[in-house]
């Protein structure tokens, strides 16, 4: 046994706090197969997937509209950086990713900010990282919101616009503390 | 039975065209798991893996130098493109990977060239990207070089340098046409 004082020094780990949201999250239970509230320790070789094949995906969302796949993170160090990193990759041929303004299509991926929403479908993610030093595996947090997460309400598509309209961004108020997150419910 | 009008167009999967060579092969059959000149399909939501893993690693080296996980390679489309593209990224803790003359630590990724030398311990392997269409899937082609891919030989590290000499770059040859495959034992 190695003593207290023999020990190697303990590494913290990098770590993905995800808080849900979905407006049928109560009626369609598409979490309830989601560890909530518990950090789970990812593998640094291994991608975390989310969807709905659970031969697949750990992170498995119970929903006939949700793809065999959605999406996956995978962890990496930058090059020629000791930084960090989590991408995000969407593997839905269905349906749009978007990482706050940025759209992305099949087998589309991009950096994760370190603080971010990611949207697909009725589905709202907040996503953000705590940064850590292990090169061996990073932790997932996964939080449930009681409340949406981007909190605007959008023009539905079938209103007619006038001509010449400015159509309003997707997610208008970002930046404007848009998260309310019910304590209760979240964790 | 859809008839040959009807049936959807054909489309080209891209092809990553791998040449393998060891110093040692023929004594230490490392290569004898992997299925050279038969092209194989990978799925696109999958990533390709080469390591000493078999539970792991569809790509299986036998040799106890080389880790669980040495590499893997994953197929993806950048953004605001049309453009389909391979990442490689080191998975070795131990062993650094080159991709031409960028070295890559642990968990470091980079866009393979369309052509280009990747190398990782006493290994030299040619990998060439034959462009398609699909986005299912793509595949590998694997052969095997009876010569070294790379041709110079490298000064050996222990032979000290006189100080303020030119240390001579890894690949000084590059791009001087470096390949040469028997084609009897290639394919």
């Amino acid at each position: 046994m190695t003593s207290f004082e023999e020990a190697e020094t303990e590494e913290t780990a990098a770590c993905l706090h995800m808080t849900f949201y979905h407006p049928c999250q109560n009626d369609k239970m598409m979490f309830h197969c989601l560890n909530f509230c518990k950090r789970e320790q990812v593998r640094a070789d291994e991608m975390a997937k989310f969807g709905r094949d659970p031969n697949i995906c750990h992170y498995n969302l119970v929903d006939t509209r949700v793809s065999r796949i959605q999406f996956s993170l995978q962890f990496y160090r930058k090059l020629n950086s000791s930084e960090l990193c989590f991408e995000i990759k969407n593997m839905s041929k269905k349906t749009k990713l978007f990482v706050d303004h940025t759209e992305l299509g099949y087998l589309n991926k991009i950096d994760l900010p370190w603080k971010c929403i990611v949207c697909f479908g009725d589905y709202q993610i907040l996503m953000e990282i705590q940064e850590g030093e292990s090169l061996d595996y990073f932790e997932t947090h996964l939080c449930l919101s009681k409340v949406p997460i981007l909190q605007e309400k959008c023009i539905p598509l079938v209103q007619p616009l006038p001509e010449n309209s400015i159509i309003p961004s997707l997610f208008p108020s970002q930046g404007k503390s848009p998260i309310e997150i019910d304590e209760n419910e979240s964790c």
